[in-house]
């Protein structure tokens, strides 16, 4: 005899005790009302194992934490506050034994409660299935935010593209791990970028008011940057000093294609003075600092660099290689 | 090559046309206030193949319908009126092939946005991953409920029990497929129930003024009014008519035990009018109709039937076949 359904949901319960919303019990939950006039967003990702993490690489806890953290950070990129969040877990059975939960499932719901704590989201309610295939946790993230937030789409020529902090550090410790996942490099940088990325939330609130245009560093700055443009019908040049963001220990591939590093990518009006330049650095947070990599250039297609050379478009695509 | 996520995503915006909402292609989605003093309701199912539904066993348009009608009926349940929904689809790369998706995976989109057309809900966003595992769909729907809806929490001593329509016809239909999957009985009301089940939206809104609570049927009316019960602190006696609301060609258990229903199950003040009664029934819908099943009596614990035996709290654990 396993643990029950109800079991399950107990050991989630204990998990998020300081961090569960009122009608957690319910098949449905209230949102609460957003502010004034702010407006309620919501963003959704699924994360899949052996897909997007795997118990072999990582402690559990940084799974269920990215879980969480990958939703905050697209709430970061609409300029909004955490609210809460809903989610689904698919769990494979040899997790939910007689005596209780398997570690890597607990370690999983952990890392996702501390996610949520560090960022102040409530878990309002979920759903539960058994599955015979790899653990599946799907999750959706309520945010407020301000009535005139920015989008992807308002760049305009002239305007400065900045990252929020040094990217393509994440990549570099996955690659880390996987060159030998039988030795952690201890108190690495790298792998704490890759395992416990923060959401620039407090930098999403200081840009918004006068960012054209906002959105976050998920799939490498190529790919990313190639959105911004694309959604705002300009192009981008990067300047000739650019790499100056690639953090320290990384590649530029890695700043380019790699991926999950959760800084915000922003662009600003050239009028922006340096007293707001600094100010939006202050609200950067931890590890966060201003890198101003380029200019939005109507006259350009896509995105290059200094010398005009294309950037090439391309990331992560989960069916491509099949 | 396969196609890439960007095609399938064009498939996905093809089906869904006719109600996608304006912000599809962000990373998140501003949700639309509700109207004056409603509150925003949310709820969230995941559906695993194999588990949930087999390409085997039924059209794989009723699958995907299914996934989005059982959120719609948790809305229901909450005397919402539906909005919309954001989904998550972990998709094993054999269903998106280079010629375009598979007939089963098309099926499946296809079924999700018919039961979106049919119910009024926009595609506000979503998630896509490949997976080494089974189809995985994880949906979150939102709803506009009245301020002072019903919960599962206010039953009181001496209230009448009733459920918007007979119900085990779900359980019945399912059992016709699994003994003979190579003949599907033709224009079987049964089978009707289990693959294109309705949800109660207008029933919910009509009951919403006078209901002490309210939920709906998805995993048997045991273990649902058990938990009806449970979160209203009294008990349930049933009538000794109640198997009067067991579908025709159905069994007792099929209605005790089986779920997937989506009736809706309610609790009214023995001071409803007929005439209230009669307007209610008018809401009950396609196949709709009131059965009254029994009274809320405080002395009772759990649910017992007219001569005060106790009905099982059972239904489908997800976890304790392991």
């Amino acid at each position: 005899m396993a643990f029950s359904e109800a079991q399950v949901l107990d050991v989630i319960r204990a998990e998020f005790k300081d961090t569960l919303g009122d009608t957690f019990d319910d098949d449905g939950a209230a949102l609460p009302a957003p502010p004034g006039n702010f407006e309620r967003v919501v963003t959704t990702d699924v994360v899949v194992e052996h897909v997007h993490f795997s118990f072999s690489l990582s402690p559990a806890q940084t799974a269920g934490y990215r879980a969480v953290l990958q939703n905050v950070s697209d709430l970061a990129a609409m300029a909004a506050t955490p609210v809460g969040f809903v989610w689904t877990l698919a769990i494979p059975k040899h997790h939910v034994e007689a005596a209780g939960l398997s570690e890597n499932l607990t370690g999983f719901l952990r890392g996702a409660a501390e996610a949520a704590r560090q960022d102040g989201l409530l878990l309002f309610g979920g759903d539960l299935s058994a599955t015979n295939g790899p653990l599946t946790c799907s999750v959706t993230a309520f945010g407020d935010a301000p009535p005139k937030r920015p989008t992807r789409a308002g760049a305009k020529a002239g305007d400065r593209i900045f990252v929020g902090r040094a990217i393509g550090a994440s990549a570099a410790g996955l690659r880390s791990l996987l060159a030998d996942p039988s030795q952690r490099p201890s108190e690495s940088p790298l792998l704490v970028a890759h395992e416990r990325p923060l959401a620039q939330i407090a930098l999403g609130h200081a840009v918004a008011p006068l960012a054209t245009a906002l959105m976050d560093v998920s799939d490498g700055l190529a790919l990313d940057l190639h959105r911004l443009v694309t959604a705002s019908n300009v192009g981008a040049r990067l300047h000739d000093q650019w790499q100056r963001c690639v953090a320290s220990g990384a590649t530029v591939d890695d700043a380019l294609y790699g991926g999950e590093d959760y800084a915000l990518l922003f662009t600003l009006p050239p009028t922006a003075s340096a007293a707001t330049l600094a100010e939006i650095d202050r609200a950067a947070g931890p590890g966060g600092e201003l890198f101003e990599v380029g200019v939005i250039d109507a006259d350009c297609t896509g995105v290059v660099d200094g010398e005009g050379a294309p950037i090439e478009k391309r990331g992560y695509d989960h069916f491509a290689s099949t």
